[in-house]
């Protein structure tokens, strides 16, 4: 059986070694690990799942218990994903579900408050068959990490994981990176002091379609409801980030699991927006993907039609010239550009 | 006299002349515009009159009177400019101080509350020799529009003009671009109810260094003062700007006068912020500055470097057929851009 559809059968072993492909360092390995999803696209089983898939990024500071609360929330699910609805499939039988869990986590710091390479956070799903963890690579720059998880994604959905939680910390451009790859994206927050800078980078807060504040519990719940009406103020200020849905502000414990269920509730409230028809046969969930996938498209590009420029030699070290003048101010970044561009040739 | 000559002389018509070069559509007439700029970035005139000039971007949604407050601030430094340093020049003689005002307007859409194409939304000030106000083109992209104000603003420096209000109204992502061309960036919001949405656009909030809730006068005044709270709230979410300067929020009425000199107070403040030594000889300002000119040629040239390819019509037209494919879900757009790049050829 091809790889693909060992895949399509749910096998997690061939799923584990096809994202290793697409998480290596080594371009034919990439190749071959992309080969696969191709091919997977190309069925409709693959598409199936895939079209059913609900993907829900998780951001939030070192601190705010992410790890605790994705397993909470997790466990919630798959003893009762009824609250949830994933695509078609009738959830009445437990068996049936399924869920991923996978990490953008571009820091090369991986201590204290990062996410650890392993599955320990997380014990309950780590041993759960119907759970698949997979910690993002341990090194890379953010274009590299976020497209091994843009293409371990559809893998998982295809081998019927499909509910995925996206899990990022707050460093770099990584929040918007997985907001743009994703259905809904949750920011996570801890209580906190009134006037405490709580380390939330700036503009996330305006990118979440819902804030948990968690550790909701004991001595923490007066802060945590402060912490609600801060948030709720904070969204108020800015403009919807879409018409059909509009933010919210929670708070639960995954400590004591208060208010978990409650979250797979709004889950499925922000499901019934997104499934919302834009035009006959197209749901916003549709049509919101197929604008992602080209526009990771264009980024991907974006980016490497620069790398590619860069690797010529003599371009490289024109603009390093450049870059030095306009440092100490001796020359304008316009004609450094016009300069450079116009020694280029493309040739297909 | 050579243009550049003669706008170190400090006159307008020439300045006016240069600064329709660097818009033009035309790029026989950008080189040109551009070459006048490099010859006064080789002068020592020239860099001195940049180097000594406060560049303030300012941003609000429509209907928060921008354009009222500019002219307030404008005449109010002509006036009583002692309140703000601009450099070595002794600002006792009244007929020293000059004060440009550049527009970024990238909406195509120039009715209602969107930047006006004339003088007349600011009469005192283009009655002033003093005063240099400018409108943005009419059209074009932000890119355009950004690369001309970009060398507008220096050309206005050397030409004596060394207080700069570069404006910009919040559409797309012409914040972001002003904050980076920009000593401090200041948001003008009006005083709203409670619940209300401000239209201000996400992440904006967070650029600010300064936010001015305007209209502070009359039956307005609860409002405005509950405003200031709220955005004193919203910045204390987010994680600080920077580690020499903490964002403000005040307010004021530019109708009445209200507060407007306690602005440049807080401008000159916020000088005093960037004219700390980060390094022996090396000011906050002067290295944010090397920073903005090297990061904003790097975006130019990722911009543009994606054009170049674009422009050749093979790699375009596979780059449709690419896109139509994902757009469908039967193609990864990681297979797609390695395809695509595979192709190019880049010569020098």
């Amino acid at each position: 059986m091809s790889l693909a559809a060992r895949i399509l059968a749910g096998d997690r072993g061939a799923l584990a070694r096809v994202i290793t492909m697409v998480e290596s360092s080594r371009a034919d390995h990439r190749v071959m690990g992309s080969s696969v999803l191709s091919e997977i696209l190309r069925s409709s089983a693959g598409r199936e799942g895939i079209e059913r898939s609900f993907r829900v990024g998780i951001t939030g500071p070192p601190g705010a218990g992410k790890s605790t609360l994705i397993e909470a929330l997790g466990a919630s699910y798959l003893r009762d994903g009824s609250r949830l609805r994933v695509g078609p499939r009738d959830h009445g039988d437990e068996r049936d579900r399924k869920l991923a869990v996978l990490a953008v986590d571009p820091s090369s710091d991986r201590t204290g408050g990062s996410i650890l390479g392993d599955k320990t956070r997380m014990p309950e799903l780590a041993r759960d068959e119907r759970a698949f963890v997979r910690p993002s690579p341990s090194r890379g720059t953010l274009g590299g990490v976020t497209r091994s998880t843009q293409e371990a994604m559809p893998l998982c959905e295809a081998a019927g994981f499909d509910f995925s939680l996206i899990e990022t910390v707050g460093v770099g451009q990584s929040e918007t990176a997985v907001e743009r790859m994703v259905d809904m994206f949750v920011l996570v927050v801890p209580p906190t002091a009134g006037d405490e800078l709580q380390g939330v980078k700036k503009g996330v807060v305006e990118l979440a379609d819902l804030v948990i504040v968690n550790k909701a519990d004991g001595d923490l719940i007066p802060s945590a409801n402060r912490t609600v009406t801060d948030y709720s103020s904070a969204l108020r200020l800015t403009s919807p980030k879409s018409s059909f849905w509009r933010p919210k502000v929670v708070s639960c414990s995954a400590l004591s699991g208060n208010g978990v269920p409650e979250l797979l509730d709004a889950f499925a409230r922000y499901q019934d927006a997104i499934d919302q028809e834009v035009s006959p046969g197209t749901t916003v969930k549709v049509m919101r993907r197929a604008d992602q996938r080209v526009r990771w498209l264009r980024t991907m590009l974006r980016d490497r039609s620069f790398d590619l420029l860069v690797q010529n030699e003599s371009f490289s070290h024109d603009l390093r010239e450049w870059e030095a003048k306009i440092r100490r101010g001796d020359a304008a970044a316009g004609e450094a550009c016009d300069s450079l561009l116009r020694q280029v040739s493309i040739g297909t």
